[in-house]
């Protein structure tokens, strides 16, 4: 405990904007469902979507001072990932850290625990992907890691990672793997783009993914009502 | 496990149009206090409520294939009713499959489970009922059940009973007693406008009700403060 | 059990006038991070702010008889804050008793339990802060007290008690300690202002709060991405 | 609500006896992996093993007046199944209830709520599967039904039905399937026994159930460590 | 925050033995069903039960550093109770402070957040009540309050109040309140005893407490199964 | 997903039985309070303690294919990690597949879900730490991945890394820290017991850690009952 990392790396700005067209269900699928946080990861207000590198900051249950610490290291475009050591939901986070971080440029904040003044950040479009939304307040006594690998609501994230949240919660990519999840995302999307025209022409999934056979093999039968027992 | 029923018997149209303007919690009482899925089955956007003949499918936990199944099994006007076998929130539905929905007239979804792409969802005014928000995708491996009974959220759903979902959550009634649980619906609002006018006129429901007398009877006192121990 | 205390004393409207200015994490801080609701108490809609003194109901489970009894205790500016006795989450308050409390100028229900109804109080524009939304109903058979202490969503709160809420939830301030605890809150809106100017200014807390020499003593340190193994 | 069924139909004792020695896992595979309670549901003391004819009561939230009507429904052998029309953990039950169950040779309590006095319950030697342990009172005021079908803890249970518990939770078995799961329970143990001499003498589930190959069809692959990226 | 109130009253140790020979269930009803922590507060190990005058101890999360200062404040026959001042489920307490507790004669703990080093407590015959069994360390950083009020699993505890707990939870009884209190636990346990004999000898509850009459007013029936549609 | 990695580096069983002798508590603090897993991880029998090199297998949802094979991965001594790739409480594991573990001298398995035949489990003597018991059963559909790291009730393990669980819970110790980490242990131990004997002997935590002067710096005051206010 106690260690700042300094001067981590990123990717590159030029893909943390492709990710910014891409959806996290998309995100999440194009690397082999790996990566999400937990589903009470929730954005206090909608519609939200960022992406950008991961700064994180571990902090002890109750305690924000390392936030303090983290917003040094953050540059325009980053995403700041904080995680207490235990499980809490006080509200680490209020409208005076918000408005540092939007001085320095930085895109959102990740926060597996609580946040306060919500009406204030939503004012200032800020987004937050919070545990809880809670007024208690936290002390500033114990010191945290910054940019060290942590485990933020079940998902690993090393400083660098890109993140990626929506409407949907938050996928994290590792730095090196950005690349190869962004095309296979991309091919995705066509791909969904041909099926959604089929769709919405009445075609049926069973027909479009061709699973009648298999769902047969595997026992699937019909019967009329009045027959089913 | 494995067995489409088809042609399943739904409520008359003319009674579906009627539930419509009813609510949740009107139509709960209405059947004496019975029907209602659990407190966290909650709708992706609000206002919204539909009303539908149910279309029922249980599906294995993290394994949305049934749902390809039970599309085809919908008509214009159905609702689709979706639990897990076992718990899990998982994202068994987003925009592909709520195009193919709306393709055939489908009112709505109501899932036991998590659900994905929610800003398209909102966008595309699909409304959802779910217990879970979450990206997280599933696989196509294991068969279920189209249009049997099942146990969602709590309550019993046959196929073709309605369900009606708004902001407040979703009740079933068994396709036999729409009709007498309309009635009393109605009846229900009628005597609650009467009771809307006197409490607006400042009438207190101790009167309105005609309590004052059971209260004392149970032996309610009144005491000024300073005076109470 | 069985009591209901008229005639409770309540802070002065100048006193509440002024913390219907505040917000709840000021408070809760400006009083030494008490009084604050547990973080499961979530308005029905947002923006919502609301201040008032406490008329206190003290309920059975699935029993809001005692509602009718403490609307007439309520005078106009008053907030409601209903606990159960033991944890229950139905739908104890719904469009017709918020429509006694507006006619008698209550602004507001804090409230234990669940609400049904959202879509019209909503529309009402009467504000919740509830624990759950469920449309359960529920009986009119055991007494409870009105304007006796209780502990509400872990708060004890004495009637006459300002409650303040916001979209962060919910803080209980004792009637004696108003005056003292509006000043404080005052007091640190003043000294944030200042903060929040060099913020946006591009300051870091590090230097605000003056934070460096304390970290290094508690062992602080900075190292460059490669060094720090 | 209010309606008490008499004279049930119930599986014979024959029946009831030779369920009593099948494990709750088995007789969930047996009939397909359906009638299952939630994995709150937990027994008061382990190891403890029951079964028997559901005896069905739904009780009104924090209301235990119903258990007294539902105990004169019951027979030597029987399970007695309670269920709240709304969630709550109170405790319904305790010693003195379950010494009049004892005295008609009730088998056990299964109750989707709280229970208390469970140090009494254990010395008597009375198995209780609950949501809770909780001694918060209720109170008998409110009606509702013995002998109708309710859903408990998820699970639909028809009067009759047969309940079999143990320390894995509670699983029910409609009164007409009883036979025929039986037989499959039967014939399930007896191949269990088979494989379970198999892997106590070191095969693997690989090859005893033939997974290689179907594996290697989906793709897995082995890699030897250092090998993997 | 920061006080500690030394010399607090007790009520006598003659009304804490006698307490000492009930349960919580029994105490609970005595006192009008009030004083109840939550359910979540369960014992590390079973059967155990203590009585005590309460000494309080607010501690902040993820700090245990109060405790020591509590325990110099613990006279021998104590109760200890801790709260967080916001959720937190750390290990706050383990065999070290176990020990020192036991050498001042404290009865046991009850801590409104999580316990570790539970096979040592177990041993040492040193009972515990929680909301978790977590090893999570503590800092020691943040002062709190020693006997003043608290809200402890939702029960108010002021210092010196009466603290019963058995394999059923804990419940509090005001000091002023015990004389009063045990009174009508022991007419209860009276009471009780002659229900149980009948209760024994096969009577029904129905009978013992005269409810047919009343369960017929409110409209019970009875239908002979295949009737009842 | 579908990788599994052979011969992975283990730690030295020497060092392994001496973990054997320490508590999760003491290891978890001796590593700077890390490597914890979640509070909910519970032993299926008390008490219960291993130690040994994990062997970590994903499975999806539902699922428990792939710890068939994982099983072939295991080395005498061993602990097999299991985690779901989405949360899951289905009853993953049961008694053939722990004499499957026994019969490879595999020391117990620690799984961030559901285990059933829990009773025939503690009779065989095979610990386990699960999120749930629950006699759901799960199919054998999708491959996951075997000593790939993975993230179990919120902690990460790499494949080899050194678990140690027991009543308190289950704490993973990098492989190479484990030397490391035994030896703070150890001086962690050696210094408690000296504690230990200070505070049976009627020390107080205020002397023994020297407190006082820093509480009263922090504003720590004292203050005689009725002189508080």
């Amino acid at each position: 405990m106690g260690v700042v990392v300094t001067n981590i790396k990123r990717p590159s700005e030029h893909l943390v904007q492709a990710f910014g067209e891409q959806s996290v269900a998309t995100v999440h699928e194009a690397q082999g469902r790996t990566g999400l946080m937990a589903s009470y990861m929730r954005p206090i207000y909608r519609p939200a979507r960022i992406a950008g590198p991961a700064v994180t900051c571990s902090v002890a249950p109750g305690d924000n001072w390392m936030i303090h610490v983290a917003i040094e290291q953050c540059k325009p475009g980053d995403v700041l990932v904080v995680a207490p050591t235990s499980p809490c939901e006080d509200g680490y986070f209020g409208d005076l850290l918000a408005t540092s971080l939007m001085a320095r440029g930085v895109r959102g904040l990740i926060i597996d625990a609580g946040v306060r003044d919500i009406a204030d950040l939503t004012e200032m479009k800020f987004p937050v992907w919070s545990k809880a939304v809670y007024a208690q307040g936290t002390v500033k006594e114990t010191v945290g890691d910054v940019n060290m690998p942590l485990v933020c609501a079940g998902a690993l994230v090393n400083p660098g990672d890109l993140v990626l949240a929506d409407d949907d919660g938050v996928v994290v990519v590792p730095r090196d793997a950005c690349g190869k999840v962004l095309e296979k995302a991309k091919a995705r999307v066509a791909n969904e783009e041909a099926k959604r025209k089929r769709f919405a022409a009445g075609e049926l999934g069973l027909d479009v993914y061709g699973f009648r056979e298999r769902l047969a093999d595997k026992g699937l039968t019909y019967v009329e009502q009045g027959a089913e027992d």
